[in-house]
Formats: structure tokens, sequence, C-alpha cells
């Protein structure tokens, strides 16, 4: 899909506004879901005046987790694209994850030695506090900054997680990071030896064996964290960005480190915001709207509410979404979309399969005037069900950046 | 698809119960079609608190035969996995297969010798009795058993039609398979000569070769039935089992030899069946229910009258299913699916492409709240039109059995 929006899309000065509510997607609970159960006549009207539908993140059945569906959602197929494990936590801790890189989720852990060999009593040190991980951290990065001329860097996590990051001289691919995770799942046995699976990640399995021996030394006193156990090994996954694929200037308006994570990935810019509320996503969205050709704004509570099986909590904040439609619709972009990237309905407080609600406004819409903004309603629109990575194509369609395929 | 599945399933204590009608889907006859004609209460209320929705069996517009069809089911995409001639037939005699096995369709024919060289007059040795069938398949085999170290088993069917079992020491796979038909279609023609695409295919060829003169010795004096003609060499599909994949413990309740045959090629255990009646097969379900994950119920006579144009009957059989409906869902399923592996239209008279209305029920549905199961209120559902490859990805999350794809 990408090969071909890159070579028919084009630039002009139209706005595209993409407003992700997390999780919005639900199941109804005494016969609504929250999207039905929410007050929300801003959206229902703007429904009343797009093509809407209905989005699967991945596959049908397939739960995303929040890395792959944004994937999706941005028009990458999260199947070949995966995001390894390691990028993903790192993103998540708000560590900046660039081209040369390599990061692994790591835990600290208690071994007891028999002779010289390691095993494995607790494979999560205790769960030790948070500020006890950070004396850990400084106590490793004092003694350790490069091995065999990789960059190594150690960030914490909390309790007893943290993330390491490798830098190469040169830029990482797939290639490298095929190694096996070094935790063995089970206490009692020991640590597994890091192999990697062709010549590029055999160096970087080298280079891991010898960074768990120097900070094994390190720990050797440490009562409980005393050894480190490696998991999810992933190289940056080198994605074009949207200005070679899409031609758009875009940036990302989020809170959570994970989600502007993803879309520096993609290369968004990401911008500040002052204050924690969607009110003051909204601020920037207005003070920057004049920079920019892409906004991708991120709402996370209606997924913290909906993993809570929080309904009422959950319909309230899209209605406070809902309270500050208006002033986005104001700024007049030329196409406005309103999703969610997977769906997270309460009654099952999680994360879930179900195809996921989409509104796309624009100047050429079809128009089933469509009741509401909620997922039944949906299903009687437009777009009927499509899959995540169809709705950037979209998005240029309706903004006039996609010139004919085929003479 | 099954690729991903395999990586984030998980087993857990749920049920499921797909129950498939035969040829499921219609088209209208004065009005209606055979779902909607017929009086299935049961099956509407249980529509009106489903997720519903209408599936494709192999692409628009292709009609299946019963074996592709229920591979796109159980979730083998039915192109990739096409199961081979020899072996359906086998399958629907009621001979096991299995993954030494390389299967092909006969046929007894007559030949006239001009010199030493036979000249095909009848393709089909005058429809030869099945008695008259048996008796020679007895002669052959009482003459021959191995050949170059292959056991060769001969099976009656109807009329002049037999099935060849080959069995290797080996693991046989689909290169063993690539050796033309000898049958050469027409009178007049000396039967064609096998000949292998590559090195393990000619193998086999040189072994049939064998078997066919050695055959034309023993049948040398037979009036009609002087000669074998063969086709659809076919070696063993060496699927990966349901529990390999989707971590199912699965069983099949079917009366007919074919739907039994498939199973057994994706791993399920074949369960008797006292009679021949879907309340027997329901009986057995019942008996059965403790011991299995994964259902599957198959009703034939839908298709059976589908293809008899019979539509009163095949809209009875629907209500003869309905009737019974309660007794499954009094064992309470964690899920349960109704569909069909294709549309077989009484109007027709014969299986086509119309796609196939379809039934989830579990405790996570959105729900449309259909006014009953037929085609045009499944269109309304919420599943929309899928493949039948995404039904197992459903069921699966359905039931709890998959956990997140991507962090």
């Amino acid at each position: 899909m990408q090969e071909i929006i890159k070579q028919i899309k084009h630039r002009n000065n139209s706005k595209i506004v993409l407003c992700v509510l997390d999780g919005l997607g639900g199941i109804p609970v005494k016969g609504k879901t929250e999207l039905q159960a929410a007050n929300s006549p801003n959206l229902d009207a703007l429904a009343n005046q797009s093509e809407c539908g209905l989005h699967i993140p991945v596959m049908r059945g397939i739960t995303p987790g929040s890395g792959a569906a944004h994937l999706g959602l941005f028009g990458y197929d999260p199947v070949r694209n995966e995001i390894g494990r390691g990028v993903l936590e790192a993103l998540g801790l708000g560590i900046d994850i660039g081209p040369h890189d390599i990061a692994i989720r790591g835990n600290f852990a208690t071994v007891e030695y028999k002779d010289t060999n390691p095993f494995v009593t607790d494979r999560r040190a205790g769960r030790i506090p948070t500020e006890e991980n950070k004396r850990i951290v400084k106590k490793i990065t004092g003694n350790i900054d490069k091995i065999g001329g990789v960059e190594v860097k150690l960030y914490s996590g909390l309790e007893h997680r943290f993330v390491v990051v490798l830098t190469f001289k040169e830029k990482v691919s797939p290639e490298f990071d095929l190694i096996n995770d070094t935790d063995p799942q089970e206490t009692g046995k020991s640590p597994l030896s890091p192999v990697g699976k062709n010549n590029k990640s055999e160096r970087v399995a080298n280079i891991v064996k010898e960074l768990v021996e120097e900070i094994s030394k390190i720990l050797r006193d440490e009562e409980k964290a005393n050894y480190i156990l490696l998991r999810g090994f992933s190289a940056h996954p080198q994605l074009e960005s949207y200005d070679e694929i899409y031609g758009l200037n875009a940036c990302c308006i989020a809170t959570y480190p994970m989600y502007k994570g993803v879309s520096k990935l993609v290369g968004m810019d990401i911008l500040d915001i002052e204050g924690n509320t969607i009110s003051s996503e909204v601020d920037t969205l207005k003070k920057e709207f004049g920079n920019y050709d892409f906004f991708y704004m991120h709402i996370k509570k209606t997924d913290s509410y909906g993993e809570d099986g929080n309904f009422k909590s959950k319909a309230r904040v899209i209605e406070e979404f809902d309270g500050l439609l208006p002033e986005i619709e104001s700024l007049n972009p030329d196409v406005i979309a309103i999703t969610g990237d997977h769906s997270t309905p309460s009654k099952m407080k999680s994360h879930s399969w179900h195809p996921v609600p989409l509104l796309i406004y624009s100047g050429n819409c079809r128009n089933h005037k469509l009741k509401g903004f909620y997922e039944e309603e949906c299903h009687r629109g437009e777009l009927g069900i499509i899959n995540s990575t169809d709705i950037m194509p979209l998005l240029l369609a309706h903004s006039g950046r996609l010139s004919k395929f085929g003479a």
C-alpha cells in the first residue's frame, strides 16, 4: 500500500487532524456501549456529516498492543513492521531510540552461585524498590559505558525493571536482534547465554555476554539485585517517515511517552504540551496549527478507564473530548478523523479485537446521515469495516493529496 | 494468519462448539431463502444475542467443494493448502490417509490391444456393477501388496471407481505427487505413461508404471475391466494440527466419511455416533462434552436437499436443528458458532459462491439485536462480510485464548 501512496502523493496546503481516543470501541453494558451512553452531541453532529465505519487494527480476532495498533493507524502494516518489545519498553520510558540503537528489556534478578555457576533464585530480585533500582543503575553506568566499541546505556524502570540501549556506529537492521532471551523463565535454572542466529546478531550476542559478565561482577555484593536477565532484543525498526511516504509534515500531540515514541519512529515532531489534559492538547493544536500538515492527537484516558472497567469514567472522557471538538472544528482543518487505536471495552477490562469506530470528515463525503457516533451506527456508515492501514490513504484522498493511479 | 495465532494462542478451560449446516446459505424462492422460510425461533433468539455476519468460503465468486470449504472454516487457507483429488476421494470412501500416503483416483477401463499396445475403448469399463468392482479389486490385492518397497492398497468405490493408496516408508511431501494423469480422457487413445516432474515424483511414477503393468496382466482376461486409468495423484497434505496451531483439543461429530476425513487431517478425534440423525449427533456432543475443548459438528442434509432442489426439506432440516439447539445451549459452551461451509441454494441445485450466514455467540459480543438468523439480517450484523479463515481467530478471541499481539 505505502509503495503506491509514495508514487501518487503530492503536497498541498491542506491540514489533517487525526484524533485517537485510545481504546475507544466498546461492547454493550445494559444495552449501550460507552460511546452510546456518553452525551456527545458534537460527535453525533459531526458523524451525521461524515463518512463513518469501523476499522480492524491488525486482523479479525487479534487484540493488539498499543504499538502495533498505532502502526496500523499510521499506515504501516503492523505484522510486517512489528516493533520489538525492547524498543517499545524504551519508548514507554521516554527513552529516545534512534537508527543506530538496539533496545533490550532487563530485570534485576537474584542468583546463587554453585562453584562459579549462577542459578536464579528470584527472577525479579524481590521486586526491589525503584529507588534501589536507580542506585544500582548508577553504580553500573559509573563503571561501564562502552563494550567492544559499542555504547552501552542503562535506564531504570519501575521496581526491578530496566532498559539497556546499545548504540552502534552503523545503522542496525532486523538481522541484529535475532538473539534468544537470557531469562530462563524459571527459578533454579541458570541464566541462558545469548546466542545470535547470524553473523550480525552473533556479534551483538558477544557484546551482551561480556556486558552480563561485567555487570555480574559489579553487582556481586548486592544482597538482592546481583544479576541481570535480558529479554526482547530489538533493533530500531527503521521505518520510512511520514514525510517520505505521505509527503506530510506531521506532528504528535500526546502526553504519554509510548505514543510520543511511536510517533517519533515515523518521523513526527513531538510537540510540547502545557499540562496533562485534553484541553491543553487542544491548546497546543491551536498554537501549532500553522506549522504542520498533519496533527496526530492522542487521548489516553478512554483506554485507562476501559482497562479499569470504569464504564462511566470512560464515557465521561468521551464527553470531555466532545466538549472540545468545536474548538478543533473552528480551526477549519480540511480533514478531521476521529477513531481509537483499538477497542477497550469496560466490560472486558482489557484491550479487545472488536472493530473500532471511525469517522472521517471532509468537504467530499458521501453521507448516510448517521444518528450518532457509536459502533452500531458506524457499522451502517459509508466506509463499512476496513483495515486500519486503509485509514491513511483515505485521509490523504480526502485532503486532495493523492493523484490518480494509472492513466 | 496461523503463524501469528500460533505465537499468541494460549490454553484455557473454555469450550467452543462449531455447528456446520452444510450448504446453509440460499437465495430467495418466492421472496425467501430457506433460512428465512424455516420456522426457527431458537436460532433467531440466539442471533439476537450474538455477533453475526456472512463469510466468503474461498474468494468472491468462487464456489468451493466441500474439502476446500471446510479447510477455510478450520482456518487453513484453502488455496495454499489444496487437498488433492485422490486424498479427497479416499476420505469420501472412509479410507484413512496418513502422512506416509499418496492417494490416487482410479477407473476400471476397457482397452483393446493392437500388437502389444493398449487403446482405450471404454474409459469406464461399461460402468461395471459395484459387486464386479469388489471382485476385481480382491483379485488384484490377492496378487500385489508391494512394489519397490512401497505398500500398495486398492479400495473399491461405486461402479468403475476405486482408490489406490501407496504407503511409503518416509513421510511424503507435495513434491511426491507432481505426476500427470494416465487417463487420456478420450477413447481410441492409449493410456498415458506416468511421468514425474522431479526426482521424488519420478520415483513414484516408476512405481505406478510397474503397478499399471502388473494389474494389466492380472486383468488381461477380464471382459470389460481389463485396464486401469489413474488421476489425481495426491500426497497427504501434512497440515499442522489444531493442537499445534490453536492449542485446541478438538473432535469431530459427523456422519459422512468425507467430513470425518478432513477433520482427521487437521488432527481432530473422530467421535462415534449411535445413529445417523442430528439428534444422535447432539447426544454424542453431550456425552463427550467434558473431554474436548473444541467440537466440530456437521449436519449434512441441508446440502443434500439443496442439491436436490428440495427447498422445503432443506428448510425442514434447519427446523430440526433449531429444535435441538436448546440442548446445545444448555451445555453452556463459552462460544457457539453456527454457519455453513458454503451456500447450496435449492434454486440452483448446486453449491454456490454466495456468502454464508454466520453466528458467533459468547459473553463478549457487540449486539445489533438482529431480528433473526438469515442472510439479510446477518448482513446487518456486527461482523460484516469476512473470509472463512477469519472465523477460527474470532472463535479463539471470544473464548479468551489469544494474547495481545505486540506489546
